[in-house]
């Protein structure tokens, strides 16, 4: 069972891994991306389907029990590493890249024919999800974390496939309750807005909480 | 760049070519959960990439210019496989399996260790992904298509990471509106609740939609 903890991580061993994660989750995203367009015979897909069978055995050979979890440290920050959105060593995340000025939250990503949902559009959940992360990280960077309350999501107009940028902010604190808002970008101009209430459960307003801050800052 | 189109195709040949999409697709999912939750070391990661680049320079000698796309004919009914919750071809998809009684949209995934947001929880944002596209097919399945316009999410409890289920139906259509609700529930119960508004584009009410009619029915 994965979780939140505290880990021990030099900044030479985070220097040492992230490139390592970084190139095996890039390599399997163009994986995904040729699986999805591929139009080559049963054949090539047999041949093809050998190697991803070696691959999976090989890191298969020693894996954590369940998923990643979140961890945080002194060196690291926040280490969310198999976050479906923003982790670096997940494939399934565009991923979702990150800055935030103290006031804004700005996010990029690259959202190719594997995030279709009306055709040539992106699929409007996957839209939900970058949404759903950036808001989040914009009320944890302006120190107030929680997980997703409510979600709501306005769709302005179809966001082509390719990339999107994502601008999130903390709009309001009401005790545990983060209220952010945030839109999608692409060339289009703005294609969808959203708000999101966001809570800080129960079990996190102790240790962890006391952890995320010294790792996260208070904003 | 892709697009809605009316296919072609047989019965026989829909039957030869599912089960070889199926199972690459399946294949390189594994590979995604393997990605995540590997602890090998950098030399068998390097290893590891050049089975996997082996793979996508087989899948990558013929492929499609840009996405999938959405494509209608008789014999498949509609035949997004491209599609990032339920495409059959689409490894970020968990997928969600999806049918209706007439009434009800029932969905069923497992969202592994790639799916993850908060520790050892499925991402609020892939939750409202498998909500948007369940109302959004429920609607569709009630002969009301449309694409999402607004989608509002409350996040009752944490959704354990495992096996998933989710409920929607249409509620009621007012124009070119259709409305639907649904919730996701695992072993905890109802863990969120959603509503939808869905809305047929302009340019889909003329000749798309006749086809869109004639591949999933009036409902």
């Amino acid at each position: 069972m994965s979780s939140y903890s505290v880990e021990e991580i030099t900044a030479e061993e985070l220097a040492r891994i992230t490139p390592v994660a970084e190139g095996l989750a890039g390599q399997v995203r163009a994986l995904v991306d040729a699986t999805v367009r591929t139009e080559v015979d049963a054949d090539a897909v047999a041949e093809a389907r050998e190697h991803i069978a070696a691959a999976t055995e090989i890191l298969r050979r020693r894996q954590l029990d369940g998923a990643f979890g979140v961890r945080f440290s002194e060196a690291a920050g926040k280490r969310n590493w198999g976050n479906a959105v923003c982790g670096v060593r997940n494939p399934i995340a565009p991923p979702l890249e990150m800055s935030y000025d103290g006031e804004k939250l700005t996010g990029t990503a690259h959202m190719g024919a594997a995030y279709e949902g009306p055709a040539g559009l992106v699929h409007g959940g996957m839209i939900a999800a970058m949404l759903d992360q950036a808001l989040g990280s914009a009320a944890e960077s302006a120190g107030a974390p929680g997980m997703t309350g409510t979600l709501t999501i306005r769709y302005r107009q179809g966001t082509r496939l390719g990339p999107i940028t994502v601008s999130a902010w903390l709009d309001r604190v009401e005790g545990v309750k983060s209220f952010a808002k945030g839109t999608v970008s692409t060339a289009d101009g703005v294609t969808v807005e959203a708000e999101g209430v966001f809570i800080l459960p129960r079990w996190a307003r102790g240790e962890v909480r006391e952890a995320m801050i010294r790792a996260v800052g208070e904003g």
